[in-house]
């Protein structure tokens, strides 16, 4: 009955295009999140800060419409093969989504604790960090959208930018710890905002990762040195997800 | 055609146990990688510590092989109900399981780190923390496996000891780096370790909730102060996933 393979096909790219919007919007909301982070933490302002933890339930209930519209999804039209890795992947990139969203709404509650305190110098470095983060989550939010693998692979490959940035921010952090104990509890709660913003970073190489198999149908991989250089002073990357 | 039902509900059921036992597994490694990242650190065996970075590749490769299993049995046997909740459940907590290995294998870099300095007393502490947390994952991981929706709720209201624990480590951290900063580097690493333990205890908290949803259909909710307090100094936990 080619009519209703037709209409079997056509309801279900409607379906999954009404997934992309989602994960589109998703997307734009957890970008606005990090930028809206930022721009309290330069005002100092708290109860900003309030607003951009609250926004980020908008963030959790659209991955969980997603996930709910996968499953269901895949239980009614059971895809195979490339339909069944596009479903995979709209999965596993609203679950990034939804951390960088988490990962932005922690900063801005950080802010709020170091409002308590008089501003430090190295908070002044955290924006380039942000600025990189959200270009890598932009770039790869388009990448998805365009199946643009290149895009997604240049994304993947500038992640280091983001850990070389972060880990010089560390290192002066402790500087500025040492050279004044005052200092101690204000770059504490920067330093895991800088650890935050250098997590969202890695979902954006997981997303990444999913454009490139959902494109090309093969893992994205490269031995390279990635990830938080702190941790260990060895090269294993602190990867919030491996995918 | 009553065989042929038989025969699919019974291979359906098939897959659904062998589903669990995966996930059983990776609970298991998980809760064993947790304790060797609190040996290492104990025995402050950086070649140990390595170890126990490598092992949580098969945390890994186990999450994949689920996530995998779940979207073909999904795609292939249309599951409704209860079924849809079940395998919703699975692949939720393999993602939570999988996580939680990370943060241990996170807190094995730490101990590389932290072995490069003297030890410092705050360190004793975090080993209550990891045991909590031990105890939360292992009970968490009992309630899924027997169904047994009090049990997870129990699990629930305990990660506020795990949050009361990692409150005071954190205060006492910041005292030991204003007393000497020889203490601040060493204890920011520690800051980080007992960060990915508090982790551990949201993610115990994330399949308790799983697990809830899964035996009563209904959603596990209470207001209840609970998550990094030293965040905000407010009550809106850091939480790395929300379900």
């Amino acid at each position: 009955m080619p009519s209703s393979n037709e209409h079997i096909l056509r309801s279900y790219d409607d379906e999954l295009s009404r997934l992309k919007g989602e994960l589109a919007r998703m997307g734009q909301i957890a970008v606005a999140q990090i930028e809206g982070a930022m721009d309290v933490l330069e005002r100092r302002d708290s109860r900003a800060a309030e607003r951009v933890i609250l926004n980020d339930e908008a963030i959790d209930l659209l991955e969980a419409s997603v996930s709910h519209d996968v499953l269901l999804l895949l239980a009614r039209r059971q895809p195979m093969a490339r339909d069944l890795r596009e479903v995979m992947a709209a999965l596993r990139i609203a679950a990034d989504i939804e951390r960088i969203g988490d990962y932005a709404a922690n900063v801005a509650k950080r802010t709020i604790a170091l409002n308590l305190s008089a501003p430090i110098p190295p908070a002044a470095n955290l924006p380039t960090l942000a600025e990189t983060a959200i270009e890598l989550v932009r770039d790869v939010l388009i990448a998805y959208r365009e199946s643009d693998a290149d895009l997604a692979r240049q994304v993947w490959e500038r992640d280091v930018e983001l850990d070389a940035l972060y880990t010089s921010l560390f290192r002066e952090l402790l500087t500025y710890m040492m050279e004044d104990s005052r200092n101690i509890t204000p770059a504490t709660h920067v330093l895991f905002m800088a650890k935050n913003i250098e997590r969202i970073g890695d979902h954006a190489t997981n997303i990444a990762e999913n454009v490139w198999f959902l494109v090309t149908g093969t893992p994205l991989e490269e031995p390279r040195k990635k990830g938080d250089l702190t941790a260990t002073g060895a090269v294993d990357p602190e990867r919030p997800r491996k995918d």
